[in-house]
């Protein structure tokens, strides 16, 4: 299997889910009464929860380039890892969705955020097995120049962000505009310059460096 | 046609009709009577079908790959031949959502079982089409060190695949929980490592080395 | 404009569209009156719709294929014209499902008819617009092996190509079943091996040999 | 992070957008009453709002590979901020649809007509603001023959650009119509041969020759 191809394939799947998110942005009906503004209005929870995992899918998918460019090749097994990263990442137009439809909702809001954090926390920890198998089992797949000071630090770094995921899903027990808070405050931190959750800064030259060939 | 764009637009089909899958993963209505925890609960049919239906296009997917990276050109028999394979992966999003509404339906659950068994055991059977189709009616657009022997293995590997979806499609007349086990069993076996239904383990590393060009 | 991302577009475009196709395949509802196999035979006309557009985007994109690998480069007006191209694949699905839903309807069946083949017209004309231009006013863009008897075969034969869909088009005013008949032989022809639309047998060798580098 | 996967990305997410706007081409319902004649006549608005949104996409890609082009490589400020692109051209399914929908209701159209120019206005945002990220801070990323004369040129070419639709968005306060009739005058504007918003005409060239590499 080339990387090529895993690389192309992610990044349609990644792609498809991030644009389906928009099917969630429902048009009120005209006929029923209520102004537009007003009704729109009323949907900001469908704005909010699509701004979030529009931004995170973005990270991620950022996260997953970086991750692949370490490879020289791949095998089977980080095939399938990487499949169960994109089911994650493929039932989040689903998680969005349910999010926004009980955030305001008279009962079921809980359930709904601990299921919209807990589809992150499952995003994140699929990306961290993806992560660690590569680096500590597959090596002989990697790029020569990864060495094992850098792996502990990519693991360490990707380890971290598990926590405020796992915080926001919990939060979700007592309300869900905690769990969208933190997981649109993870959002904009890994949006900031120079704070991709997978590459260190200190290290990121020599692989950039790779890139250009 | 060069084999890259057969990838790309394969690829392309194949991702989006995987991520179309979670379209039928629905939100109840909040304004309609029971708890959110019962009512998710009631749609764990589509939920044990997504999956199932997800790992499966996601193995295709990796098979379709095994088996192009023999070619070194495509002709247009290929094409249509890969065409009507990517049919039958379309319309997996249909008879799985078909599956997932009749499973627990009062009337038309068989039917919706065959249909859904059936659905595989198309695409299974397509993607033997055109594997046989390559290995032994093109073999001068095939990479030299396929030995007969070996393309024997993967045609024989191939044709054993089609059995569990046969009796999968034939047991939705008895029950659709066999149905569904056995597409699930199925997924899993070949998620597992060093199964992949098409590339022979003994034979991996010729292939694997000429793909890292 | 390098050729690859106005491929990688083409594609992307083309196998969304193919495989939103499927989303007018209905699940009949379980809670309403009939059997699941009388419900799903009612549905005839949307499998049918189905499978002659899928076959036809298909063939479309093989033919789209043979058509950019005449080009080392492209220019504005070709971007342009490729995305009116695009634009008459991207509405298909629109055209089909309203072949479906009218084509057993007491009313509007002539006129969905005529929409549904006057939409492959338009098709094939934006095709036959892009190839022309490509092949009379840019031929400082095109491999050096076209010769202008080639270029008139091509052209000749992607005009012959329109006929099939003007008759179909005109045929809808009568009954909508001719209509999907022609569009279906048109689809089936071109599926046949040795029939592509565009390379002419008898050149076909040249241009598959400069494919392999 | 190579050039070739945020182009494969964006491209992605391009397409299926441009896609999904089909979506909202509705079928209308056979029982209900009204011939099909009159009933798809009532939804000029789709129609026209689906022509105006596909140029638009479009051109936007057109464009953004220009803007690509010049990149030698990318940082993650590059794909935070192409990110925010592809989140304003990820919602115009949504906006293209409320203008749709609103353009003929007895209320709400000004609110969708400001939401709908506003949504184009928003994308040539944040457009120009990673065109002019990469020509200002990023020079050391940008292929060499890009001088500071030329980088000025595209900037102002830019900027001109998001006049119109600062205009159309305004414009919706007095009426819908106004704004539909910028954003289309705009798309035909740039179909038109010779004038992409991005790549002034006397300085092609040079950047066309890069490519064919």
């Amino acid at each position: 299997m080339t990387k090529a191809r895993i690389e192309a394939f992610s990044d349609g799947v990644i792609a498809v889910a991030i644009t389906l998110l928009a099917l969630d942005l429902h048009i009120p009906d005209p006929a029923k009464p209520g102004t537009l503004t007003h009704r729109l209005g009323e949907q900001w929870p469908n704005y909010a929860a699509y701004l979030v995992s529009f931004l995170t899918i973005g990270i991620i998918w950022i996260n997953h380039h970086a991750m692949l460019r370490r490879l020289v090749s791949v095998d089977h097994a980080i095939l399938v890892l990487n499949l169960v990263l994109l089911l994650t990442i493929g039932v989040l137009p689903f998680s969005t969705a349910l999010m926004a439809e009980y955030l305001k909702a008279a009962h079921g809001e809980n359930l709904a955020a601990v299921i919209y954090g807990g589809s992150f926390l499952a995003m994140s920890l699929a990306f961290f097995a993806m992560q660690q198998h590569m680096l500590v089992a597959k090596q002989h797949l990697l790029h020569e120049h990864l060495t094992p000071d850098l792996r502990r630090v990519v693991l360490r770094r990707n380890a971290t962000g598990l926590l405020p995921y796992a915080v926001a899903t919990l939060a979700g027990i007592l309300t869900p505009y905690i769990t969208l808070a933190i997981c649109a405050l993870v959002a904009v931190f890994y949006a900031l310059p120079g704070t991709t959750s997978d590459v260190p800064k200190q290290t990121g030259t020599p692989q950039e460096e790779s890139d250009r060939a």
